[in-house]
């Protein structure tokens, strides 16, 4: 109970062990999580993504800037995309950040990709939670690409920034559907580059060929330049923030923030059930050796995966509900 | 038995039904899989990745005319990122491997996102399975990015091609771990760019730096320049059809090829399991219209999504199951 209180508090310390007992799966983590759910849903979510080298981390220290300007209190998570296999996080430019990490009003965490189970949209809820118990009126969460897991993670905020930078030709074209789909405010950065202006004009024309609803949010596009220019970029990155707020305001009014919150709930259930359900059968094989003994039987054609998964299903699945499914 | 006897025979209609019917879910499709599973395991499948506009489906197009130049059989599959709402294939210049379309050697076909539960892999591990019966020498499976899903898929090959671009400047030391471990050849595309240069030297110290046994593989770097030199390009990517059978040559000598197909079959089993355990429940309670409900109340804050997926899998898992689990 000390560390529940301790956390709605804002305690740092606090926090950050909670969300690494949870990502190391301490089994006293989830009961506290458990806990302090009920004070979470209060902060703004921000989620922002976009292809390595775009310049995520530079345009989200600026976000923080911006927010400690109106007061508002910040929480940072930056997700990284590592080897599936060493399991470690790459901090990359995120130094840059570390001017903020003498402000109290800034708690900044790093999650990395554990394991081949796609839990890291859970591990990313989770975090996500703590922050919000902690109060913090913005949280910010940080992500590489728009792979199915990322917009997993991403689809954990209420309002979306596509970082895009030009020089990648046919980039639009191919991440199209995703990209029109998740983005609530585009950033094109590095605007001074060559091709800016046509990645611009391109986007502009996807968007406007895009089916609108009247009274629909239409997805801004805001230039960023050359970084080499502080006054500009200052500038350049307040109307990044402004677009930003307006899309919290459309959210407010059109009752979409409400809509969002219960996208977010559906995702957390498909996390949870992935620790209660798979997690569980998975470590279970893996720890009586079973799983080695079927790979093996699989790879010498002895058996085929399909049945292998059907025994399983049938050794850990209620025959009831097994049935149920089937009748369906 | 008809059908089964026509994939085969390399019958393209019977393999691309087979194909479509299983991505549709239709109940025969499983079934006719299963019994397809002993006629696998002959092919080498290559994985092809990189970002969106790396140029990896003109690359794909060079590997098939080289492959075919060696009366090699092919079967390509695309596996296209998409917006998890709308389902659809973005084709993009994948109509470039139009040229092999008259071929009857080779058999492409595209896979898409579909639903948010990740079963692209499975999927792709299917369509590779049909292809693998119908007899094809190689397969190419082509995927975008390095989330934790297109690794997934990827892992489904026994040799990996990572295709770089110069121009994004911090992406290597963002990928770098990434990268490393799934690497088996290095194309750096567009080679005639400003950067080229330096996205090699970059590279070739990284692999450099990487701790490296006797004897174990070690990337090789293929340079592949101006496409507006036919001459040169067909040069450039012979080298790097000819990298790829000498790491081919590699997994079979060192016993690896046996390895990864290990591997393989583990992430078939994970695949299966999901489909087996996790889809019927999570479809279950849609249609039930539970999850609605459970969203909402979790949104309100009554309940916690941990408590919500505990309660279910009670319901679903066999409690001997469960016990067993937690007194692991």
């Amino acid at each position: 109970m000390e560390t529940i209180k301790k956390i709605c508090e804002g305690n740092v310390r606090a926090a950050s062990r909670l969300i690494r007992d949870l990502e190391d799966k301490l089994p006293h983590a989830r009961p506290r999580l458990r806990q302090l759910f009920k004070h979470t849903g209060k902060s703004f979510i921000i989620g922002i993504t976009g292809s390595p080298g775009a310049g995520k981390s530079t345009l989200t220290d600026a976000l923080i800037a911006e927010l400690r300007k109106l007061s508002k209190t910040v929480g940072v998570l930056a997700v990284d995309p590592t080897s599936p296999f060493t399991g470690g996080a790459i901090l990359g430019d995120r130094v840059r950040m570390l001017r903020h990490a003498e402000d109290e009003g800034v708690f900044i965490r790093s999650l990395a990709t554990r394991g081949a189970l796609g839990g890291l949209s859970q591990a990313a809820g989770d975090a996500i939670h703590v922050m919000e118990a902690m109060g913090k009126d913005v949280i910010i969460v940080e992500t590489v690409g728009i792979g199915q897991q990322e917009i997993d993670i991403i689809n954990h905020a209420h309002s979306v920034i596509v970082v895009m930078v030009p020089g990648m030709g046919d980039e639009i074209q191919s991440m199209k559907a995703g990209i029109l789909e998740i983005a609530d405010v585009f950033a094109i950065n590095k605007a001074d580059r060559a091709g800016a202006k046509q990645l611009h004009t391109e986007l502009a024309s996807l968007l406007n060929s895009a089916p609108q609803s009247a009274g629909a949010w239409r997805p801004p596009i805001v230039m960023i330049e050359n970084l080499y220019e502080p006054l500009t970029f200052v500038e350049q990155t307040a109307e990044l923030a402004q677009k930003v707020a307006e899309h919290y305001a459309y959210l407010q009014e059109s009752g979409q923030l409400d809509k969002r919150t219960e996208r977010r709930a559906m995702m957390q259930i498909n996390d949870a059930l992935r620790a209660c359900i798979m997690e569980p059968v998975i470590d279970n094989l893996t720890a009586s050796g079973e799983l080695q003994y079927l790979a093996e039987k699989i790879k010498n054609r002895e058996i085929d995966p399909y049945s292998v998964a059907e025994e399983i299903s049938k050794r850990f699945l209620k025959s009831g509900g097994i049935n149920d499914i089937d009748k369906k």
